[in-house]
């Protein structure tokens, strides 16, 4: 069936990097929508009984405050973009290194400057913090228990004894799982930023050519080309190294006959894209068509049933979009050699929920949400094929758009 | 006084990027230092009195196991690169994406293939083996607390009740403050990789050009010429951005008559490096080299109070150094303008132990260690000025060398 994903006419994928209009809008809903996000993360601590929220998780303190941290910069920022969330406030810590820029990010918050005080100022932190529960004062703080370190919980429960930690599990992650319109945007723009440069990229693959080397280029035609910054360090895998799901790039060179698999992603403006392409690199041996032939069935099958689900207006499971593909690959008898789920959630995170795969909790995809569909084949030491589209699926709109433009077809290179 | 600090005559600053003969040397030295520094570290543990020791931090991990995650590759790799040593193994926990890559890095050790079972497999794994104290099992285990979540830390604690957790934190950075020969070595030639790019820049600074097109140009020098990868994201800061210790480059233009600020640092092998120079941007105002001289000054305050005690052999605290930099600022009628210590230990990780500043406990630095010296001058909204460069410091060999070979000359571009 046709469906819904029609290819590269549905007008929400912009054609060029950014703008600095693009990024002035977008932090203006960013900062329109953080009331509402808000006002759900509320409903939910209003919900466990809980009175204040601590957090620590960079897409999240972004998500809720518009404090901007770097990938990995948390190691070096200490404290700084951690913060709380009480009946009527967002509270970011910052130390002095951090000040200036909290104020710029978080026009709606409060900074609060702190050092390596931490600990000691957290009872006067507490009881400077409107309790949603309301009444007399904090009496429960629900933690991000996944990202708090053992120390700092340790430091903090003896901190102030009368508090109760209560540990929380993707209370934000569930709200970053449904998509803003401007959210989309941003995801939609960064997986154009990736399309064009593998198109940038292709006039240098040839056989000779190392691993290491495309892999950069290819980093750099982001970078220069509207990418803030990647998403993830860029995987370029040729020949029997395409069998390795997960690998790194090195110095082992594209030979003629091989295929050659990049999967890599973009962000821009915070939001991330990924995206895996298979090339062909010289003529292709029947054997690579034939994998590569199964693995675009399997994903098409796999845009089907999401299309039937979403013209019909209902929630497909995780589960049964990851069956669709599963079942053409197991038909094609390469079952076992498709050992990962078929996708993942993305946003201010790479891998975020949903989660699409057998051994994910069954539950009905989130409307709207963004996700990859990524089947793959993997025939250890001989070769391996994977194709990975970003889509927006939105059956509550009957909208389902591929986010990702780049050719799927059989693509000779070199 | 001259003091041992003399220039870029002394040696061991490879005059070229790494080499792969350099890279499996390396390779082969570390495989050869592992058994030590596992020894060194069941000292500790028989004196804390703990059977097993329980890492997830990705530097300690590769310092002991030699099992390579890149940065802010934890959060997708899950529990793989998390290990355990015992009284004779380190095993090293890897789901199906990272099981050949552990084997292949890790030869010396036992590679445990897990995946979501991680905290049901916990007691088995426990049992298999080999406690420090001897006797019949696993008592008590010390656990990376700072790095350890307090999820993951309950889990675990449920998951054998009959054993003990004990937070350990910085056991193996206490070990990694020593630096081997191999480890100078690399640090070193990631010091070689950064003053050459910089050297690369100088023709591409001009007035007009923006902040993030010289930190994105400065990043390729390094990255196409003997970098796996930054040690962190490129500062450069033009005029008054450069007083913000802290700060990430933007679309701000470089000026005629400005200061332009560098901060940046390679990674050669898993080891780092980390440099500022404050270059002038056009005929400098006597206010900024006013200032640079003044760091200047204090720079050299610190080489000189280093140099001394080496050459006399003593151990000279991270305090003593700190305050002798201090004291010319000070003097000079800067002192409030220096907020920051004068310096951090630098090796798997940018910032590691020793600390250098007022605010760090007093203690004799390491030997031999590696650490940066880094005075600034922060003039709100108008201008700012730092200088940094790493030094090996060894007293026990009296050796003292400046790793960082750029001039600290008034530098004019543009």
């Amino acid at each position: 069936m046709p469906g819904l994903i029609a290819g590269p006419a549905l007008g929400i994928h912009p054609a060029t990097p950014p703008t600095q209009e693009d990024l002035d809008r977008w932090r203006v809903d960013d900062y329109e929508a953080r009331p509402r996000r808000l006002a759900r993360l509320r409903e939910r601590m209003a919900a466990e009984g809980v009175d204040a929220y601590f957090g620590v998780r960079r897409e999240n303190t972004r998500y809720v405050s518009g404090f901007v941290l770097g990938e990995g910069e948390e190691k070096m920022a200490g404290v700084s973009g951690q913060f709380l969330v009480s009946a009527d406030e967002v509270v970011v810590l910052a130390d002095s290194r951090y000040t200036l820029q909290a104020r710029d990010d978080c026009p709606a918050a409060r900074v609060e400057p702190v050092y390596n005080d931490f600990a000691e100022r957290w009872p006067a932190l507490l009881s400077s913090l409107a309790p949603v529960g309301g009444g007399g004062g904090v009496r429960r703080v629900a933690m991000e228990a996944g990202f708090v370190s053992h120390a700092m919980w340790e430091r903090l429960a003896r901190g102030d004894p009368g508090v109760t930690l209560v540990a929380a599990e993707g209370w934000i992650e569930q709200l970053r799982q449904v998509k803003e319109p401007a959210e989309v945007e941003r995801i939609a723009a960064a997986c154009a930023v990736a399309d064009e440069a593998l198109q940038r990229l292709l006039p240098a693959i040839r056989p000779g050519v190392a691993e290491h080397d495309l892999a950069l280029q290819l980093e750099w035609e982001m970078r220069t080309n509207g990418a803030e910054a990647l998403a993830f360090d860029v995987a370029c895998l040729a020949g029997d190294r395409a069998a390795l799901p997960h690998g790194s790039p090195g110095s082992r060179v594209v030979r003629d006959g091989e295929v050659l698999l990049f999967d890599f992603g973009a962000q821009v403006a915070g939001y991330r894209s990924d995206m895996t392409r298979t090339l062909f690199v010289g003529e292709p041996s029947q054997r690579d068509l034939d994998v590569y032939q199964l693995v675009l069935d399997a994903q098409e099958a796999a845009f089907a049933a999401l299309s039937e689900a979403v013209e019909a207006g209902e929630h497909p499971t995780n589960r049964s979009i990851d069956a669709a593909a599963r079942e053409v690959i197991a038909t094609g008898g390469h079952g076992e050699h498709f050992g990962h789920g078929l996708g993942h959630g993305i946003g201010l995170a790479t891998h975020e929920s949903p989660s699409l795969g057998r051994l994910a909790p069954e539950a009905p995809l989130p409307s709207p949400t963004v996700f990859s569909v990524e089947p793959g084949i993997y025939l250890d030491d001989v070769t391996g094929v994977r194709i990975e589209d970003l889509v927006v699926c939105d059956p509550d709109a009957r909208r389902l758009e591929r986010l990702t433009r780049f050719t799927r077809e059989v693509t000779v290179v070199g």
